[in-house]
């Protein structure tokens, strides 16, 4: 076993049974992420299920559980890109800001709970330096009509 | 008197008779700021009145007057937040970049008449620190049903 | 010809046909853009045409392919306020992050293909420097019933 796979990060992610994802390169015009300095600002990474969009909107066919998992989904990707991005987790100096948007209709009210599903998930993996800044909001829709899409800003150290 | 409460944006606040609130910490899997480098990044803040989410939706029940009055009660919570993380308003560089979310109807088009109440309010505080780049838009809701939320980008000194 | 008018980019610009915008100085409380360290925070741009708004919705009256050709304005409109921020192109070290707002019904989800407008124009004029990482999602509405508005931080060299 290599010393990358002892990590305690490694570690707290077996514990989990998360294996992290290879990121798709983006067949668009962008990028998943780009590195500037110390911060490294990823795309919006949107909800997947079977590999293809979730999709569903809260406050009509996707209850807040359903959404706090697709939120919990989205971090388990974003956590593959991270990972290319810094050449490891164990290079992440923190998780700066997370942008959270909810495909949600005008009566839903519970964005911050299914924002609980990205952000628990990334305090359980990478302890205190999962901890971050965060918004959360109701969008009108998202592409492909994905329940959830996050976007993040980590530092690296 | 102590220094501190001589130094001119202390005044201004005192003018303004504005007492800026210690943030409450979030019982939340999250962070009221972030700081990376000579950046700090806070966590988007919901209008609040008498300490409970300001509800309402532009458009719908709450007039263009009313969300810049609830745009500017968010500025002065941001920089409640912001004097803890900087460790007082005059270690604050200037203010970098807010985004503005007004709770809107899609017939609702003032978004940018509401940012200006905690624009404006920055300003007037924090003179040429506090003027900012920005973006304001509609969203399809916010957590708890509040009229507006903001988060801030700024630099310290 | 000066050496300036010379640079791969301006002679880009050229063959575009596309002449860059003077900013306007927005007659409200906040600023085109600020710069923080080597990084620019581009304020949101929102689409015009004959220099008013560029009204219209995603899903309502707006076909994609007339919210990409947005998109590709407002691109233009940025590339001219970041000249002015960067003291010429050439002094841009790439692009960093774009956050592309499409004024959208709860039914419209190709944000990304009208996303793709702006995408698309950044590279054809700045090269690689202009990969971008990037969130599109759906607003209830914009400001001034724009149909779309886009953000962007640059880092220059």
């Amino acid at each position: 076993m290599s010393q990358a796979s002892t990590h305690p990060i490694q570690a707290r992610l077996r514990e989990l049974g998360i294996e992290l994802p290879v990121p798709a390169v983006p067949a668009a015009a962008f990028l998943p992420f780009v590195r500037s300095g110390d911060l490294v600002f990823l795309s919006g990474h949107i909800a997947k299920r079977d590999g293809r969009p979730w999709v569903g909107q809260l406050g009509r066919d996707t209850a807040t559980d359903e959404g706090a998992a697709a939120a919990r989904s989205v971090a388990i990707d974003l956590l593959g890109t991270l990972q290319v991005a810094a050449g490891g987790l164990e290079h992440v100096a923190r998780i700066v800001k997370l942008t959270i948007l909810v495909n949600s209709t005008p009566v839903f009210t519970e964005h911050h709970l299914v924002a609980n599903g990205c952000s628990e998930l990334l305090i359980q993996v990478l302890g205190e330096r999962g901890a971050h800044a965060r918004s959360a909001f109701g969008t009108a829709q998202l592409p492909m009509g994905t329940c959830v899409e996050i976007e993040m800003v980590a530092q690296l150290a």
